[in-house]
């Protein structure tokens, strides 16, 4: 009987937690979204700042963040970026993470002070990535 | 003691649902898998119609969605896309959803009179991806 | 009083479940990736090879696996690759699965005599994506 009622709490607290989940899931709640970037394509860049932009629009609480290795660098390196500009405006304005994995700036010999202001060093891109994946947020990788 | 039965009941629970996972992911059971299209190559456009045609004839109950924003949009837009007839199948033999970001068709300019039939539209196409993945659905993103 | 047990008996191990979560996504603990391959673009073949290597070298016990289907087949195709030795590597010294799409080896009329050694052939690509994706593997699109 004492079991009973213990299974009846589990089924009514994992009921809630499903009806939380869809909650969470219906448009235009906030959500988490990382976006893998390893392209130098303008359109490319373009592309995900304007992304930013838009998903902030439809709901100011959604969380963004941009994970840059490969050529997706590019975009982060001051004298090299032409998107300076849009991107000061999404980590300062729009509260947007850009984070740049260690190990290709290591492969492509960009040193910390090359980065635009308040782009972040993660060790390993790829493992930022993944465990942002497996803490619930959804994965969005930027190309055309 | 009653602790105990109760968490006994718990992890019987768990191991059941773990169970139900474990039999879902082992093929060919169906599966539920959301297409992240952003391109207007035609390789792309052809490589998604052929991918749903593929996954639906491994498991009929397998079910499919194309997510459509960037580029993507050329597909689904009559008098542009060279693929319609292929869409119609899509949707109506295959019943998979293809599904246009509304935000995507205002930076375009594209009129919900110029879609191909049966495309819905949906608010936010990053935040249909995303609710998607949330929900347990697979994703792959569309490019060559 | 005693689904009051029972209930502070869940939370605690939900709880522990929830740490259990946090400790993994903490780098640099090891984690289970899939790479989705389908462009035959040196780049990108030369940099999910280069990825391999390096999370294994962040944590050796990290696990990887390649998924080719589309255009992702070169890679793996003797006479037709230009990795052949950087494949053997990642499959013999770093324990990396790479699993080909049977779907696709039939309609590129590409023969099993045809793979390099210790590749391996799974029934439906995408599905095979998706199955690791629902088994809590992160989910790399592998393009620039």
């Amino acid at each position: 009987m004492k079991l009973l009622s213990a299974l009846v709490g589990v089924v009514l607290l994992l009921s809630a937690v499903a009806l939380g989940v869809a909650a969470q899931t219906s448009q235009p709640q906030p959500y988490k979204v990382v976006f893998d970037l390893t392209s130098s394509d303008p359109l490319d860049q373009q592309a995900v700042l304007r992304w930013i932009n838009e998903v902030k629009a439809v709901n100011p609480k959604t969380e963004t963040e941009v994970v840059m290795y490969g050529r997706g660098l590019d975009l982060i390196i001051a004298g090299k970026t032409t998107r300076a500009a849009d991107v000061a405006k999404a980590i300062n304005d729009l509260h947007a993470n850009f984070r740049v994995c260690a190990i290709a700036m290591k492969n492509q010999q960009v040193d910390k002070s090359q980065l635009l202001p308040n782009v972040e060093i993660v060790p390993d891109g790829i493992g930022e990535i993944v465990a942002k994946q497996r803490a619930g947020w959804g994965y969005i990788k930027v190309g055309h």
